[in-house]
């Protein structure tokens, strides 16, 4: 399917995806070369598992998750099929983010320090649990298929403001986090003294905040969301379209009809099912 | 002129303005009460006068200019006030923050420490520089007059994006900065001991995060949008309506009949001038 301003979209994907691996990639050396390693024993070693798994699932794959319905090529696919991958994609991030939780936990036991004082700890526990209710209501409402299709259209806009929200704030707390860390391991040679490994871990803070700024910006371009399913066209006996369905949509569905019956007739029921929620998804701004 | 959903829009309005005052309250009791109060001397007391201009400006007036197209009782004004009550607000931001960026290096140069080592004063001038630049850039091709309509057109939804962006990156690095700040002097009685200044700006960090929320949510709502101008309607000698101006807008500028001949004809003048960028913005999501 043809997308406005393709190659710009895969030049920014491109982008996001190297950026997003090399934030991963820098917080594994930051923690192998400079933190001692991984472990799981209680010890710093466990702790060490925290900035990677939350870089990993709630920077990196989060991100994908946000913007995976905006990748042309899986425009013919089913609604709910890619429905089904955000929600994975999701679903690995909140597992990963909470096996990230219990390695500071256990370490912070192990060492006998105080939980959840700082500011960093407050805003990093809600947003988990905010995380993990959003991918149950979301599983809830928008992928079984028993909401009513009010709720569903009343809830999407609010579910997108609250997926981006917690992105930009899962951004927010792990620099936080970045900041709190340098400063407590960084004292000989201090952290205002330049040390490399000061440097190198301010680096992996400004690729986060890229990788953040290219997500957002593929998100919110209108040219790139995916386009209105086909099912006003088609359920429209007399060819003509409900309001807001764009006739160019309907004309690059055009290959469906090499479809055989069946295969066509089992693709309207299941986008009829999904109408009044895409609608509301293209009212939404993001 | 009517709003969609204008009850929701005033309580969100009213809880933003309300959530930002309370920001700058609580950072000046945070340096007053907690932290000595506020001076010119170089010493401590002039740093306090960093996150005082920061909150106020960076955060409090910064997320003011970015909703202030979308006051229903500006709908009536002309496009050239509201944009130079955007571009002045956003300019008293910008002085706010390079006077709290004076503070910060003069009282270093007095204590004698080094500058910019850390991420928060990595990102926090990147922010501040990019923030003049957007600033210079907005003046000179949307508040001046030369700029030819193309350029208006490409730059628009590059301007809304990175005044977004750079929004909530000054909040980051607020973050980081309160996070950085509370480590450095909470020592006796320990940050992780819940001593009532931590406390209480941890309390801080979470008010500011609510406001950028709200905000974020005023500004993301296509039915709050600035409707398009009156242009295209007066402008079509048989009364057709351009592509995408709808009809209802035009409708409620009905009251521009009661204005005499040469106010109208100055208006439309005016507006003619702003037609396409207008449309621009429109298609921009923000």
């Amino acid at each position: 399917m043809a997308m406005d301003g393709y190659k710009g979209f895969l030049v920014l994907l491109v982008s996001a995806l190297l950026v997003g691996f090399l934030s991963v990639i820098f917080t594994l050396v930051w923690v192998l070369h400079y933190r001692g390693g991984l472990g799981w024993d209680g010890t710093n070693l466990e702790f060490n598992w925290h900035p990677v798994l939350m870089v990993t699932g709630f920077v990196f794959i989060q991100g994908i998750a946000i913007i995976v319905y905006r990748l042309p090529w899986t425009w013919k696919c089913s609604k709910l099929l890619m429905k089904s991958i955000h929600a994975g994609l999701n679903a690995v991030a909140a597992i990963l983010a909470i096996i990230s939780l219990v390695a500071v936990f256990e370490n912070r036991n192990y060492r006998n320090i105080t939980h959840l004082y700082s500011l960093h700890g407050w805003v990093g526990l809600t947003v988990v649990i905010l995380y993990v209710l959003q991918l149950l209501l979301g599983f809830l409402v928008f992928l079984l298929p028993w909401a009513p299709l009010s709720l569903r259209a009343f809830l999407m806009p609010i579910h997108v403001y609250s997926g981006l929200l917690l992105f930009g704030t899962a951004i927010v707390t792990i620099l936080m986090g970045v900041t709190e860390k340098l400063f407590f391991v960084l004292t000989n040679p201090a952290y205002s003294t330049f040390p490399p490994e000061g440097v190198f871990v301010n680096t992996l803070g400004l690729i986060i905040l890229v990788f953040g700024g290219l997500i957002f910006w593929i998100v919110t371009r209108p040219q790139w969301k995916r386009p209105k399913e086909l099912t006003s066209t088609l359920l429209q006996p007399n060819g003509a379209t409900t309001e807001g369905v764009e006739g160019s949509v309907a004309t690059s569905y055009g290959h469906n009809m090499d479809k055989s019956d069946s295969e066509l007739n089992n693709e309207i029921a299941a986008r009829k099912r999904n109408l009044a929620l895409d609608e509301a998804v293209q009212r939404s701004t993001m």
